[in-house]
């Protein structure tokens, strides 16, 4: 028994995607609903990393999720199973969500009983680092199997994420990841971006993810 | 000392690709050119699976290589210390390559002296899946850490492709990776499609990857 909907939100062209995100941003504030957008590769965890962040949260916060997918309902299966209010969205194929596809997600959800809303963009770290959705926050993950060179070859993404977390650090004693040589990487994309390791199956690193997210929440909704 | 270019092939707007593809293909068919299209998630191990690949082929073909990134040249230059000929393409942003994007590349490169051509695409499962950029074979990797539900929430990719390596089985044992159900998730896409687990750092598996890759070139080249 499935508890979600599942939207098209095909892309449309528009001639200005940073006045539709301003829009965006401006209504979730005036509503006190945090919006994150969640990027990263294909399979670097976000879904996991979700289901644990919506259980740190959600006897504080009311949490909706925005999963969307090319295909599938995989991930808001997953998601449903926390208790948060969850909508699958379909991108007709695009590679990314653009403020549009967002706005029509929220406003299919509906998210006038929601503190916190998360959107789980499509897996890529190329094309939803090129779009303003109005979130609050950008927040990236880079999973340990992917190594520390990715911010050379995906620098825009780095560079527009306000939180980075590193995910399966479990997993690091089998890769050859260089904690230390992502940092250097990072760093003359964004100087300042938080890095957090932590493991999503473990659910070590947590602790300081939580701290900063409570705090972005709530300087949001003040 | 780097022993490589680096070329820019920003995307045009082209009106068909496809036939820009097919005209690709048929010169290199002609020239006994065997292009391979590597497609995979950014840190899948398409570099490391080429340079063990290479190492496979280079006594009996001249191998040349197409590096595709947004930017950087870090696989280029790992792939220089195999010997084979390299080129570093920047896509200008885009998330793919195209054809056009392609013959570019190739022209760049000089191909009169090559035997084998490797195109590695930009770390993707979304847009590279909708390009026939001209080559005799697309060859996919998943890796174990990106998990076996992949086939449901990118379908074309695993629809359009010829081969599926199947990377990183080294680190299985950490990841709750199921071989039987990704076989099971690929079925109604691509029945006929060999999927070939291998570690790209161990070699295990390479042989039954370089037993068929040897085969198509063959088969491409009579």
């Amino acid at each position: 028994m499935v508890n979600f909907t599942v939207t098209e939100v095909k892309e449309r062209v528009l001639a200005d995607n940073d006045a539709v995100a301003a829009s965006v941003r401006e209504e979730l504030k005036e509503k006190k609903v945090f919006l994150i957008n969640l990027m990263a590769s294909p399979g670097a965890g976000k879904t996991t990393t979700l289901v644990r962040t919506i259980k740190a949260l959600q006897r504080e916060y009311r949490i909706g999720v925005m999963e969307a997918d090319v295909d599938s309902v995989v991930d808001a299966n997953t998601i449903a199973q926390t208790g948060a209010k969850v909508i699958q969205l379909h991108t007709g194929g695009s590679c990314h969500m653009d403020a549009d596809m967002t706005k029509r997600g929220l406003d299919a959800m509906g998210i006038e009983d929601l503190d916190v809303v998360f959107l789980e963009n499509v897996g890529n770290l190329v094309c939803p680092a090129e779009f303003d959705v109005g979130a609050a926050k950008k927040v990236m993950i880079l999973s340990v199997p992917e190594g520390h060179d990715k911010p050379l070859k995906y620098p825009l993404m780095f560079t527009v994420s306000d939180c980075l977390l590193i995910n399966k650090i479990d997993a690091a004693p089998v890769f050859h990841f260089d904690m230390d040589q992502l940092k250097e990487n990072v760093k003359p994309l964004n100087p300042s971006m938080p890095i957090i390791p932590l493991s999503s199956l473990t659910g070590e690193g947590f602790d300081a993810w939580i701290t900063w997210l409570k705090k972005e929440i709530q300087t949001w909704q003040k």
